[in-house]
């Protein structure tokens, strides 16, 4: 199931969830928490979003290890209108607990026509677009975002304020996988700002900050984000914080915890914000799916400035790398392999390597 | 009631709304329709947003003449689901088409917790906070969207695809006027380009591009605009178009029709988004509205980068110029007093400048 190469090996998306999934029961996690977890973390691999995909399973043991994580939550929705519910994650794996918030936003949204869903006590829930697509595959619009730690400074900031709150909506089309825009509200991700530090190459202008906040194209001193678009982007994470902090009744701003440090036994305490649009409580969904089709065609048409460039739909890369990992498996550094053999060992599950 | 100047004068908001409102009415357009529409575009100039504000009234007034505008508009409401409805604007003034929209999108969030309002044959809807602060006058969270004509060019474009797509969210605070988020999905806007071409000022990098695409910092240059921080504000348009345009039944992308031209007399087959969130089917509201408040003060509370410069909060800059302007007027400039006085003589109304 495996292709050999100097730094490291491919592995088929399914070795992977399967490997995942084992580690997360044998670490003591409830069935189906691990297998949504695990099924998070891969889809997010698969669609080349390295970042939110199996990379994060040994700091998820070490916060499972540490006592953050309940590996075995009692999960609870309380339906507090006819379209909205608020879902408590029991401080349990933030994918699980989510998943499971989109299904009742679904489950809402068929029953008034949209279903919104806000969760408490949850933690890190991975790539927004898990849940985006989980409306999406019912045929609905599916809207997920989420607050994070402090990491982007304000327009005259010199300290972090507001996370890097992302923002997903997702919905489907005609003839290919869903549109699904999944973007932080900061100019960059600190998984862009590594990705540059590892390539030896300068950081776009106004994208990151140093320690006093000035903002700095070496990615080496960029130890803070700065907003999209500057001021707009800050407003927009502002927003965020709003749907995803207040309405869910956890922290908000500098007060959201956070997910790395010296001690991670502490509860997160995150709160999501999940909706899905049942698309025929507005018009026609073949109709919808037609003409987004039509839209996404046009855009990818249009006359662009490089030729050698393509025109990108949002979701567009994602495609791509789920196409061609979906062919040659996900690669798995030699670092990574290092970490997930000894979590092997640990936790007596067959080794991804082998 | 107004103050002379060398370059204009200053009028009070209720002397500009009555004005704007018996011109309206005197040109034909029914009377609660006139009365929305001047309270939408008062209150945009009020808060110092000048671009949707009654600079516009001329040009709103030709559209009427032109036969784009039905003045005697007979609108419906179809609630197609508990949570959802689609208003037909019926070819009349988007605002006043718009507040009756986001009422609706509050009655129907008053039985399910959160209501969606649909809207479709609108014409220009003016300042996005109108509606969402309509919903934050009752205690709810407002979400306010548009689409509007093809203007801001893809990350990889030469021409424009999507139009600056703004998106509004207006939520209550305990002590003071509401929070509102109100901005383009563009870099900037052609009112901000204009007001560097006044200066004799360069524009910003990355925010405007020539007639082949290409970025340039010249105002006179700029017909085109850049989306906000690149393919992220360029996905944001995307979603604000499938909200407005697709889900609404209307046109997307480059066909959505413009507002300015030689010809005038078509109809513009707007569409846009509506959506009233009642804040107590999540939270209770005098804790959020007491949360957000708090959560607003310590924004403004931030360290600074620059002494001079306050921290600002989404809305504070309006708030700002509303307090002005309440006080002191609306600042009418000379060219602007000269159109008023041809409309008052056309349609037998007092002057303005009297």
């Amino acid at each position: 199931m495996s292709n050999s190469s100097t730094d490291g090996l491919r592995v088929s998306c399914e070795a992977v969830e399967q490997f995942v999934q084992d580690v997360l029961i044998n670490a003591g996690v409830k069935e189906e928490v691990a297998e949504d977890t695990a099924e998070g973390l891969v889809m997010a691999s698969m669609r080349g979003v390295d970042s939110h995909g199996i990379r994060l399973l040994p700091h998820y043991i070490k916060e499972l290890e540490s006592g953050r994580i309940n590996p075995e939550p009692e999960f609870s929705f309380d339906q507090k209108a006819p379209a909205v519910g608020q879902f408590d994650a029991d401080h349990t794996y933030g994918i699980a607990a989510g998943i499971r918030a989109m299904d009742y936003a679904i489950e809402l949204a068929e029953a008034t026509g949209v279903g919104h869903v806000s969760v408490s006590n949850s933690t890190h829930n991975g790539m927004m677009a898990y849940f985006g697509l989980e409306a999406a595959k019912e045929g609905m619009i599916g809207v997920a975002t989420t607050q994070t730690s402090a990491n982007t400074r304000p327009p005259n900031g010199v300290r972090p304020f507001f996370g890097s709150n992302p923002i997903c909506v997702a919905a489907p089309m005609s003839d290919e996988e869903p549109f699904c825009y999944d973007a932080a509200t900061s100019a960059i991700t600190f998984n862009e700002v590594r990705k540059q530090q590892d390539a030896g190459a300068k950081l776009p202008r106004d994208v990151a900050a140093n320690e006093r906040g000035i903002p700095t194209r070496n990615p080496e001193e960029a130890v803070q984000l700065l907003p999209l678009g500057g001021y707009k982007g800050f407003g927009l994470s502002m927003v965020v914080d709003i749907f995803n902090g207040l309405l869910s009744g956890m922290s908000v701003g500098r007060e959201v915890s956070e997910m790395y440090g010296e001690d991670i036994s502490n509860r997160r305490n995150l709160g999501h914000y999940y909706a899905a649009f049942r698309i025929d409580a507005f018009v026609e969904v073949e109709e919808f799916e037609r003409r987004l089709q039509q839209l996404a065609e046009e855009v990818r048409n249009e006359p662009r400035q490089n030729e050698e460039t393509p025109n990108y739909v949002p979701g567009d890369p994602e495609k791509e790398a789920k196409g061609e990992r979906e062919q040659r498996g996900i690669p798995v550094p030699k670092h990574e392999l290092e970490e997930f053999d000894a979590l092997a060992k640990k936790y007596d599950v067959d080794p991804i390597s082998k």
